[in-house]
């Protein structure tokens, strides 16, 4: 089968690879009917150095299951599914408890930009749909294996709901989707921070009720001052960058929580009295269980309440995923759909 | 009237000073019946620079009040009152969240081993209790002003229940009662970590089921060992330094809470991948709110039903402060009761 590869910054190419295959009862091989270019996939984009093994990419897709180990029971050859990013059990206690990604059976994906993808724990992990749904809200679906599971993490982790106001820093796809989660669960004021006007009036759309394009002491400036100078009672961090994290802190209110989803790109920060301890600021968050949220999101997705694919705006086939990274990377491109 | 100060570290004296007065008419002077010395007075015990100058010390005393500001309608003269280490209005928004630390009107108590205090906010601030209470139990209600407060508050904050396994780091009094907290608020299992034999036998009396006198590496192991391998659900972090801090991120359990209320000497501490945001572990605590506690934890110390006063294990006056202190640094008192 054909599959995307990277073997180094900037340096992504489509092959031919060993077909995706049974190795476990439990799993299954699921035929890629949409996946897609994340956010993250752009860190080794800019920074992994040159070989002469090409890495497999991707993790979010949408699919047809193909064939199904013996032990599976609950999908089947000819079932349209949403796999989340990881894979999970589904019955181990950290599963039970809806922190899949911490599953005592679990995994990464990381070969999804690809024909097909092999599943471990098929029975835990995809989630079936039905066959005949309109293939307009495909990419809506898709959003459902990370970028809408990873912001609605943020809003859930960040306890968003009516009585909350929220900040959300980053534009991208997940801060995107963090405000349509906040919105959903809620919360009346949403001040979006970022700076492409494109993608902040989708925020708009997607339920902010501000934007901020400045950024560092402007930004936290600017906030403080849509907020009575006392910042909101959530910070939703969409974009793990250190300078967001000083922003993060420099927005939330006293007793706030700042929840990141944005993948740290830095160990150490300040946490002590004058930052987090002093004003009794949450920090919480984490890699979004997306499986604990696809049944709970699923419903306004197939009936068109809400629209997430709308964070697509460029679709490529399996020949143009390396041009798919060079738009994200250059910032053409929001978020990159791939079509097999 | 006479009053315990610090002149560098090391140096406690007590002196004669102003009276404590009248200033606001939302004031109310209060004589001290018991005070104490707290753990967080040996900082600047151990550190404070040389000065001239003294600085009054002390921030937990109940007492009778002896005098009201013209607007005080809450309490009047002859009350028995706890009063929180901090003062507060009781009505902005920050009180009513429950978050009197970062009331609009608030501050913070630095003068209480002292023969009276003037309290600012008295009506936000005091608690009556009945004046007739048993005089045995007026060490316990000393314990409300803080560091009982300050354990529940690592515990209400960790979200410590029935389901939760608990860690609590630190034998000093604030561990010993964040130890009693947990027990309260229904964790069957709360593993003590602490090397003090008479501490921890007295953390066993408050609800301790396990006690693991390691630190570093070592600690985290044996927690670890006590858990098949995964940590608890809840670390109650009583101590402030970052060694503390260290041994909390490594026995949390994926998904779980590191609750801190030990006043961290330090600024930057890892946050990253590794550390926090892997795992989906929740950074949370700052000072207590301790007026927010005091209703719900005072029926079940005036009916005798929990003992905190028990972390009391010396008495002095207000001569004895000093010694007190010296008692306290040297670990030979673990908690030194003021009567004036």
């Amino acid at each position: 089968m054909r599959a995307a590869l990277m073997y180094g910054a900037g340096d992504v190419r489509v092959e031919t690879v060993a077909d995706a295959a049974i190795e476990e009862p439990t799993d299954a091989v699921v035929r890629v009917v949409v996946a897609c270019v994340c956010g993250s996939d752009l860190h080794p984009y800019r920074g992994m150095p040159a070989s002469e093994q090409g890495t497999p990419m991707g993790h979010e897709f949408v699919g047809v299951v193909e064939e199904t180990g013996s032990s599976v029971a609950g999908v089947a050859p000819g079932d349209l599914v949403i796999a989340p990013f990881a894979w999970s059990d589904g019955t181990c206690d950290f599963c039970r408890e809806g922190l899949h990604t911490s599953c005592r059976h679990g995994g990464f994906f990381s070969a999804a930009q690809a024909e097909a993808v092999r599943v471990p724990q098929a029975d835990g992990t995809l989630v079936k749909v039905p066959s005949d749904v309109d293939p307009a809200v495909l990419p809506s679906l898709l959003t459902l294996s990370d970028v809408y599971g990873t912001g609605y993490h943020a809003a859930h982790q960040g306890g968003v709901d009516a009585r909350t106001s929220v900040t959300v820093i980053g534009d991208g796809a997940v801060g995107l989707l963090a405000v349509l989660s906040a919105k959903q669960r809620g919360a009346e004021r949403i001040i979006l921070m970022g700076r492409h006007k494109d993608r902040t009036d989708l925020g708009r759309d997607f339920g902010a009720t501000d934007v901020v394009a400045e950024r560092g002491e402007a930004g936290i400036e600017a906030v403080r001052e849509l907020t009575g100078g006392d910042g909101t009672h959530v910070v939703l961090e969409a974009v793990g960058l250190r300078a967001a994290y000083d922003m993060a802190v420099g927005v939330v209110r006293p007793g706030g929580t700042i929840s990141r989803v944005g993948v740290p790109q830095y160990a150490d920060a300040p946490i002590g009295f004058a930052s987090l301890f002093g004003p009794n600021v949450t920090l919480t968050g984490g890699p979004a269980p997306a499986r604990a949220y696809i049944e709970r999101l699923l419903p306004d997705v197939l009936d068109g309440t809400v629209d997430p694919g709308r964070v697509f705006d460029r679709t490529v086939d399996l020949d143009g995923v390396p041009e798919g990274y060079r738009a994200m990377n250059d910032r053409e491109a929001l978020k990159v759909l791939v079509r097999p």
